[in-house]
């Protein structure tokens, strides 16, 4: 019985409401996360490490509203649409939120007649899939873009996206990856050759890029089951798909007697050989494998196409729980801003996208592994006292440090403690503590206290800015 | 005829559609816009002030989801409900975009069980309100918010709100401003001793809080004509509204034979005389005036509140175009966590949210009329060839370049000219080139130009990085 009762209070105290207060669920929607100040330390050094990157390669920024007219959105992604959040029509136009950032981009350029752009941008996009949150799976989530727009040499800008990806994905130290590469063309070549109607070449497309999830058995029967190939093109798609290498295998495709005679096909495979060359002069080769198998989910790219995926995690916690995925991509839409455009004057345009929260994911979970602790403020020194009464000399004196640029707390106590305001920078990581008492008042000095080796020395109130500054310099 | 005719070709010019595309209206949604690499080099500079002053305060940092569960927004904001997003029902939860970034901080502290944080805020909120884009009031707008949470002895956080204020207002230069103070229980006192009924208090209040907009008479016209209050007691209202100013009217008020009776209004006065004596410790009351008008819209404030007003532009320009309005406000709130407590535990808070749409508005208009040039890339250096067919020796450096951290472009042309290379430079700002050339390679040089000053000199290509990071750092 006693076990009963326990188990009704807990309810009942789930419940709330004890005071008749209305009851409601205290949480985010579906799908989404509240980051808290030490989530937002690790995505930081993140978005850093991104951000330097597209600068290091010349790239302005831009930024765009989170909702767009629903028709902008229309007709871009295919069979992911269903998964777009509207906004509820309370009277004016229909809005929709952004699902990604490529189609406002292309928007963008439409709109304001650019035809000649290198840019980043860095928001969140919203999408109603079914969430996975503990792998890095929201509805909510950032895309970390990059993009170049123009008509410019054939695999130039191409080349340096996957260098860019390249350099990020080791900047960060995820462990090993590999970063996939094909070309819608040479896919739709060998859709082509291997007898796929015309008609079909998107949805067989889209079964082919589930090859990273599910066995091969399983996309063939859906090409055959439910989309209606015949089982002789499937299979022979199926010989395709399972290849996989570098500049030989290219060679040996240019070769291929049916491949050959695609125009579409051979277009792409002079290209990736192209890019090839440029990778080498890169040094990243080693990592990029063209993959017949890459097929990617939207429907706007029309060349070359990549997609970065973690090979194994260094760490074996980590291992277990979030399994290895795909952290970014990208490709060629040389069609997409002509979609916008009333005459359709098309500007060609290769870009990536890298996906922040399963990277975040990792480096959180590591984290949490590693015990290490992160500082989640930059302040450098702690305003105390000593000694009761000193309020106001501490309010002067803080005000003095913010009014010269230091970064200045004070605990927000007529009387505190020494020995708590001393905690307080223990706990926060605080490294120095400006105190004032009434003996260094008379004498014009303030007792700056080393947090880490408990170390005190008075020093001239003139000369406190600068010693701060000193003593907390980056060395 | 021809005028006619010209008219008719200049209308199905902008209906589009030619070739049968399907016609759209290419555009944002209404109130919101998109900010170009020039706009957000100003937005860039305006955060990183607001975010130095935040950290300079010790304060974390936080993000929550664009839109909440809508009944988390329901009941906070009185009258302005109506202008919330919702979005459509799609099946699962009801959601609404936030209305701002108060309401979701007290969410994520009830729902955390958090009592004691500072922590910062940057990001867009969404209101259905009229947008007066020349003016800055958008539909999508940042708000960067800064606010103390946590049981502390009274008017010591409050104060630093007001520093803040004052820090950040002085460092953007924006011309000169006053920040407006008054205190919820000071106004809710005054509507007592001047016969307002409680229930009217609240909607009393929002009539006051138009007084900046709109003259006296109006106000009291609403007042007793929709709201239904005797004429007597607004008369009363109006002798104390038009009080302004400093210590000497707070210590004036607390002699007022009517107020001093009043419980609440001698608490929020007595705080008043104290926040005053910390603001003179800091050293800001210059800027600062008490202002009995100053009632602010929302629902949820119990204590202090405050509004920064500029009062002038530096720039003629700009006068005619703008005019003048409130860029931060803010105040205490410390019911608001508890209304989302299920056992009503009250955390009390206060905060302060800059708006930036406005400070935006007024230095994209300065900027365009001294027509300074800014920068919108950092790149360091363009990897450029004197001769044809270096574009491998072009890759192969710019690399090296990347991989050593030096910022770098170059054109995606296979054989670009020199001239329009060295014209890209000009365009863009870039201060250097590296040229590689047939004789260059062979010697084991690089030619390093200095765009300014038209300047070459040979580099050897090991001393390159170290050349470019010497000419290149800020001094």
């Amino acid at each position: 019985i006693a076990k009963e009762v326990a188990k009704l209070l807990e309810m009942k105290a789930q419940l709330g409401g004890d005071e008749g207060k209305p009851k409601f669920v205290l949480k985010t929607p579906k799908g989404t996360r509240d980051y808290g100040p030490k989530q937002m330390a690790i995505r930081e050094r993140v978005f850093n490490a991104i951000i330097s990157c597209f600068k290091r390669h010349g790239a302005e920024v831009i930024d765009t509203p989170v909702f767009e007219l629903k028709e902008t959105l229309t007709g871009k992604y295919g069979e992911d649409s269903k998964l777009i959040y509207d906004l509820k029509d309370q009277g004016g136009e229909l809005l929709s939120l952004r699902y990604d950032l490529t189609v406002p981009f292309a928007r963008y350029l439409a709109m304001n007649k650019i035809t000649n752009i290198k840019r980043y941008h860095i928001a969140k996009v919203y999408r109603r899939d079914n969430p996975a949150m503990t792998r890095g799976r929201y509805r909510e989530f950032y895309q970390c873009d990059f993009d170049i727009a123009g008509q410019f040499d054939p695999m130039i800008p191409d080349a340096e996206c996957l260098k860019i990806v390249h350099e990020i994905l080791t900047e960060l130290q995820l462990g090993d990856f590999v970063i996939k590469v094909n070309d819608r063309r040479i896919l739709d070549g060998m859709f082509a050759v291997c007898g796929v109607p015309d008609n079909k070449f998107r949805t067989i497309c889209s079964s082919v890029d589930k090859l990273d999830k599910v066995p091969w058995e399983e996309v063939r029967s859906e090409m055959v089951g439910e989309k209606g190939l015949s089982p002789e093109a499937a299979d022979r798609i199926g010989e395709y798909v399972q290849l996989h290498g570098g500049l030989e295998l290219i060679e040996q495709l240019l070769q291929d007697p049916k491949l050959s005679q695609n125009k579409l096909a051979k277009e792409g495979l002079g290209d990736m050989k192209l890019l090839f060359e440029y990778l080498t002069l890169f040094g990243i080769t080693g990592k990029i494998s063209f993959d017949l198998s890459l097929a990617r989910g939207l429907d706007y790219y029309t060349g070359v196409i990549f997609e970065a995926v973690l090979l194994q995690q260094q760490n074996e916690h980590v291992d277990e729980l979030l399994g290895v995925g795909s952290v970014a991509g990208g490709g060629r839409y040389d069609g997409l801003v002509g979609m916008f455009d009333p005459k359709g004057r098309k500007v060609p345009c290769v870009g990536v996208s890298i996906g922040i929260e399963r990277i975040f994911s990792i480096l959180e979970q590591r984290l949490e592994a590693t015990e290490e602790k992160i500082r989640t403020t930059e302040t450098q020194v702690l305003v105390a006292s000593a000694q009761k009464k000193l309020l106001e000399e501490r309010l002067k004196l803080i005000s003095e440090l913010w009014d010269a640029g230091i970064k200045a707390e004070m605990l927000y106590k007529k009387n505190p403690k020494l020995l708590n305001q001393l905690q307080y920078c223990e706990d926060t990581g605080i490294p120095l503590v400006a105190i004032v008492g009434e003996q260094e008042l008379k004498d014009g000095v303030v007792k700056l206290r080393i947090v880490a080796s408990r170390e005190e020395v008075n020093i001239c109130r003139e000369n406190l800015v600068e010693e701060i500054r000193t003593r907390t310099s980056q060395p």
